[in-house]
């Protein structure tokens, strides 16, 4: 307790001393003729101004374990909501939870819950009236939850929910998947709030929806998009900052997603418990055996789906975004090798094409030095399959049900006693999301101005290999599919999902300034 | 210390009570005419009236945690011997603990011991005497180390270690592997000692020798049998209860094993964490899939071993062995289940063909209910073979690897940063076991004989698809390496390794008689 205390006496005096930088023109943010170009940069030095308090916001955040995997998270799941509305409120928003009821047939047991936050500010009076009614919407989207993180797992800090400030950069787990964004998307709003003052902000309508199951395929997601139509129909600009940069040192403007299919393979022997192999090693069936046959069968050495037809659907690489490849900077060997040689195939592996990945085998033998020599009676092994416009994941679904079953047939046939399988689908499916075209869309067009005064750069045009079922979801729910755009902070390396997950301060920083920048020229297409 | 105080009292008025009960002819025992046969209903009556003390004897062995996989069982490994060592004192043996020096390229790690107990006592001079220098000396063979187990992997016992009588069963780590065995040894010499006084006891010479490193593939145990040579060079039988019955419902006596080589395969992808598969699957190299693809390379769907060559020193099936199955009772669906239809079958791939098991995969998302997407960055599997005559280990190490190295560069061929793959041997291989022609070998007639007194039936004459590398060692270093039976007590339903781990109070009590009866008739052979 003592601890806190001074944590906010420190941040109690550096918000004081904010006042001491240089402020902005007092007449033009009085008058709303803050759209002057010039005003940018002093926007980007408040930000840096408040480097540490937006730093221990993001401490904050990553303090509350909200693990949405784990039934025990259930109220660090709300309470991030309720600890992100609190920033809002002070920004002048008004928001509310919703949490939607879960079908009891839903994978997820209906006593949980993950809840939504909608948040809504209108644009200031004397913007909204300079505007000619032209004033837009703006929806920013985040996620406050993140995947199960311990020391064991192989992390340098001893408790990855305990933001570790070092060498430049910010260690812990959802510093950038999916916290770390969100947070510097409410540094930015803070900073804007602060330069512009009540008057003035915010210079177009925003709106915030976050949500709390991200990770584990957004339960309930569809639900509340179809209760709560209204709030998302005014949108003119949907804002998705949940991936990353394409490599370590060049921003990227992202217009694909590919979906994602998760399946869990029971593979059962015809008896209940672990066997001796030496006594029964031969005559009886053996779950891992059949387990590996049938993972094995799932993909080459390639990358090839085994799975028969599951190409059938998958829109060719046409010009001219294969052309576009070509010209994306991209030679990183992070994370430290591809097995493919070329820069185009390696982006046409990650983004355009499916892949399967075989996540885990349980039941076995697993644990560190074991050398029992038993035969596990039951596996279960997962697997997802990531895919690609226009992949229907119902179909894919059967697709790998039918060839299973078939396997399956295959390695009981003829055999008295014999394992049993159970296949299942633990995600819904999600389908890919792409945006045609993006370099003529006027969103992303928007958005690379915005990345041009913070990095002086032109960015790259990338799609993303990961999938995001809100983008999906929430393209089909706000008026314009086509309005959409994912706008990453962080960089490839780092390691989202994985041990030791970071983002440096730079980019955090950085990302803040893009965030705002964005908003900034978003309000320009007011006028 | 006070529930050990009355245990120790219990156990002292249950020594005191032995007297009350009907004794041998007193002077047939003190002439040490006890040879007559009607003194053996007399042995087992006296087995039967210490039931109480001998279960509450495996009780003490069950709860010394004596996990030779562990290091921190290191002391408790000790203590068991010393424990048996106090038993066999009592008995007039003269003992001592001996602890070979492991070298230091041993898999074992060369800080950890694995003692040995030898303890001796000659035959009784009255006995000697009468067999007119054709004493037999008998060595006993048994192993006090137990695999591990804990309540989580599925015991219905909170303690694995603390033995449950319940329903007619003595549940526990050890009760049918081995120290049931052991301690069902001890209280057959604890009877004959009681009932023959000493100076009729022992009627032959008895050796025993004790282990602590079965379970971990008997490290050491080639050393002390070099060193302590003289030891075992004037043995005529040794018998060794390591193994169970075919059946629930028919004694045994075994006269074959299999030896076993054992592997761990690692596959390291080119990268150090765990990746994300939305991100980086399609490009890289997934040592889960080359994993599954290597273990699915394997062993075919029925149990054929797909390793080139593997089969070309396997000894056929001949008669009469081949006849002699059908004359076996074996209609046991114990565990449950067999994929072949013959009891032949049956038997064959389990004592006469090599099988290949695969035991686990470790490194990848094994915990229950995981759904992380990530691309594992390491895999270790660990599978064994179990060898017939006359597969030599050495050449199957060879075999594998070879063909293990091509379907790794199969793997890899034509690809960028790839996988590596580690192939390890975990355990010294041990060879196959067999007597040949065991229904002619005396030691087999005489052990048949001891069976029928218990039983009232014949035994059947099986193999057994475990190893036991003592057995296969002990043979080379007694004189004749036919003299040499394995004599199981236990059934086949006793989970040996498994949970649940069990032995029947009637088979403990029988296997007693029978231990008592084998050492009755060979002690006949000596005149």
């Amino acid at each position: 307790m003592i601890i806190t205390f001074w944590i906010w006496l420190l941040l109690f005096l550096t918000k004081l001393s904010y006042s001491s930088h240089e402020p902005i023109d007092k007449d033009s943010a009085k008058n709303c003729k803050y759209l002057d170009e010039t005003h940018l940069e002093n926007f980007f030095k408040a930000i840096d101004y408040r480097k540490d308090f937006f730093i221990e916001r993001l401490a904050q955040a990553v303090d509350i374990p909200s693990v949405s995997s784990q039934s025990e998270s259930q109220g660090d799941l709300l309470y991030m909501l309720e600890w992100a509305g609190d920033i809002l409120k002070n920004l002048g928003f008004s928001w509310q939870i919703k949490i939607p009821t879960l079908s009891n047939n839903s994978k997820y047991r209906s006593s949980l819950k993950y809840p939504f936050l909608f948040g809504h500010l209108p644009i200031a009076q004397k913007i909204r009236e300079q505007t000619l009614n032209k004033s837009k919407t703006l929806l920013i989207y985040g996620h406050v939850d993140v995947v199960a993180a311990k020391y064991s797992d192989g992390w340098e800090q001893s408790d990855p929910f305990v933001l570790e400030r070092k060498n430049g950069f910010l260690k812990g787990r959802g510093t950038t998947d999916d916290k770390g964004p969100v947070v510097a998307w409410l540094n930015a709003l803070s900073v804007l709030k602060e330069e512009l003052g009540n008057d003035c902000f915010p210079p177009l309508n925003i709106k915030i929806f976050l949500e709390t199951g991200e990770e584990i395929g957004s339960p309930g997601l569809r639900k509340i998009l179809s209760n709560e139509a209204t709030f998302f129909n005014d949108i003119d600009y949907l804002v998705v900052t949940d991936n990353s940069w394409l490599t370590n040192h060049k921003p990227c403007l992202t217009y694909g997603l590919r979906g994602m299919v998760y399946f869990s393979l029971e593979i059962k022997g015809p008896f209940n418990q672990d066997l001796h192999s030496g006594i029964y090693g031969g005559p009886v069936d053996e779950p891992l055996q059949e387990s590996v046959y049938l993972l094995a069968s799932l993909v080459d050495k390639d990358g090839k789906i085994l799975i028969p037809e599951i190409y059938d659907d998958v829109l060719p690489l046409e010009e001219p975004e294969n052309a576009s490849y070509s010209s994306i900077q991209f030679n990183d060997k992070n994370p430290g090798a591809y097995y493919v040689a070329s820069k185009n195939e390696v982006l046409a592996k990650k983004w355009r094409w499916p892949s399967l990945s075989i996540h885990g085998v349980e039941g076995s033998v697993s644990q560190k030095g074991d050398v029992k020599t038993v035969i596990p009676h039951r596996i279960l092994s997962k697997f997802s399959i990531r895919l690609v416009p226009d992949q229907d994941p119902e179909r894919v679904k059967a697709l790998v049900r039918t060839y299973l079953e078939e396997l399956h047939a295959n390695w009981t046939m003829g055999k008295e006693d014999t394992n049993t399988m159970t296949l299942e689908s633990l995600h819904e499916g999600i389908q890919a999301w792409y945006n045609p075209n993006p370099q003529n869309n006027p969103v992303f067009i928007i958005a690379e101005k915005a990345v041009k005064r913070v990095y002086g750069l032109k960015p790259d045009y990338t799609r993303e290999g990961g999938t995001i079922p809100a983008v999906v979801y929430l393209s089909q729910a706000v008026p314009s599919p086509t309005n959409v755009i994912l706008l990453p902070i962080g960089t490839a390396d780092d390691g989202a999902h994985s041990q030791n997950e970071k983002i440096s301060e730079q980019h955090f920083m950085n990302g803040t300034k893009l965030m705002l920048a964005y908003i900034y020229e978003l309000s320009l297409t007011q006028y």
